[in-house]
């Protein structure tokens, strides 16, 4: 099975778990939409690849850990489209699930989802729960405060900011917790794995910073100039294009080194180098930054 | 330790796994308002007196499982009183979290709490992870789609609802989840349990129905007559205030019935009729329904 059939598949049973005749059916297709269909699932997508660069016999709980953080990123895009944050009419080109349901349903959606990575988790680790408990706690600090994914969007809410606190828990933090749950599903230390983690969430942000200034709507699948719009501190408006380019080409480069050596390091490295060209593409860097030469090539 | 000092030693170590100088203090305080000071911590009280009823040795565990559904039913009062719900100003008589913090503190603290709800549990439970992994379960169930108290939340968006169904996940989910997860951290069987759990749920339901009608908002802590404001259904619209006092007494009598032969079950049965008459005490019903003989004496 690929990663990509391995990842829809625990996201399914993931829902399905929360699927029943007996409940209410409006609750059942806002969660749906807020998952399917994805957008790249790069988190699970890096869960797995660290969990088999790890050397992992069986890839079921890497699967089950990369789709609790996938369904906490959904989450996370449910709650911050409410009127009360981005009031965000699209997402993935698609009404966001606040448009197409409705604000309460996009709050108990939202809920829901926080609510099914756990289950589905437990669900998948429970014959192995010498993996699990630490997967439990390494998905718990990505989310929860002080300085996971919620942390990050109550910094929106506070007087002052600092831009690397504010990033590090609202992006930093999931990727920090997919290369960490990866290792642990696979028996190995998470230790190490963090700064590829973290480097790559840094890169992800720059890159998103970079689109949404560069690119117009329909690319994205969601409203453009959104950092703009809303005040939100971002590299591109700080450093400008050819600034924000040349930070995030040299963060891969670090994220590359930081691979602690292992049986699959060449083949994660491999991947790194593809996914970058996918967020930030040659096309994109000509057209904008045209006096940059890439590090990543 | 009495149970009271239990709970609360457990919901402050749940929080301070959410605590930091490096988190944004606005977050924080609006966690802190969402749980302390509380109301009867009923739930979590119930999870104590099961698992002594068990014969549990040990009380962190069943502890730290109250101590969560404390902090889902904490969670889902902060969402309902969201404007997009109730818009509800007031609370155990003080300010909203939502009416003190804010619309967007209020989606993130109640969210933060579903995350601190298993992470503190998975954390205290780490050291007994047979007993651990049921009751994250349990709590899972109670709380999420399709029959927990999210999807209780949800009935309300739905066109067509049965009292019934909605009554019974919206309030009956966390008191079945108190009772099991109760014995399922003594180590037991949590099956025969959840009969109590679905009666003391149900007669809580009423007992909050009853309330609501009968007593004014100084009283409540909170606004009064919302259920025929909201249009909820409510069984002392339905069965007039003389008719919902003898179905809870009715409802008292089976949840006592109901409990399995163990150690405790004799001082489990007094617990229960003190409890009755604190939610529904006798002048209450002296005042309102004079011509009800109670059973709850």
């Amino acid at each position: 099975m690929e990663n990509t059939e391995r990842i829809e598949a625990a996201l399914e049973a993931a829902l399905a778990l929360q699927q029943g005749p007996e409940g209410p059916p409006l609750l059942a297709a806002a969660m749906r939409d807020a998952v399917f269909p994805g957008g790249a699932r790069i988190r699970p997508h890096l869960t797995l690849a660290v969990a088999q660069a790890c050397g992992a016999e069986d890839l079921n709980l890497a699967a089950a850990g990369g789709a609790a953080i996938e369904l906490m990123h959904c989450a996370s895009l449910v709650h911050d489209d409410l009127p009360c944050f981005d009031n965000a009419l699209t997402r993935r080109g698609r009404p966001s699930v606040f448009a197409a349901h409705g604000e309460r349903l996009a709050v108990l959606a939202g809920d829901a989802l926080i609510v099914a990575a756990f289950q589905s988790l437990a669900h998948t680790g429970a014959t192995q729960p010498q993996r699990l408990i630490p997967m439990i706690s390494t998905l718990s600090v990505a989310v929860g405060a002080p300085s996971g994914i919620i942390a990050g969007q109550a910094w929106e809410c506070e007087p002052r900011v600092s831009l690397s606190d504010y990033q590090r828990a609202k992006t930093g933090a999931l990727f920090v917790a997919a290369t960490a749950s990866g290792a642990q599903a696979a028996g190995t230390d998470a230790n190490p794995w963090r700064a590829l983690g973290e480097l790559l969430g840094e890169a992800y942000q720059v890159a998103d910073d970079i689109r949404d200034v560069a690119c117009d709507s329909e690319m994205l699948g969601k409203p453009a100039g959104q950092d703009v719009t809303h005040g939100r501190p971002s590299s591109a408006g700080e450093l400008g294009l050819t600034g924000a380019v040349q930070l995030f080409d040299q963060l891969i480069a670090h994220a590359s080194a930081s691979i602690p050596a292992c049986r699959g390091s060449a083949q994660l490295r491999t991947l790194l180098r593809m996914e970058a060209k996918r967020l930030v593409p040659n096309d994109l860097v000509r057209k904008f930054a045209p006096s940059v030469t890439r590090v990543v090539a």
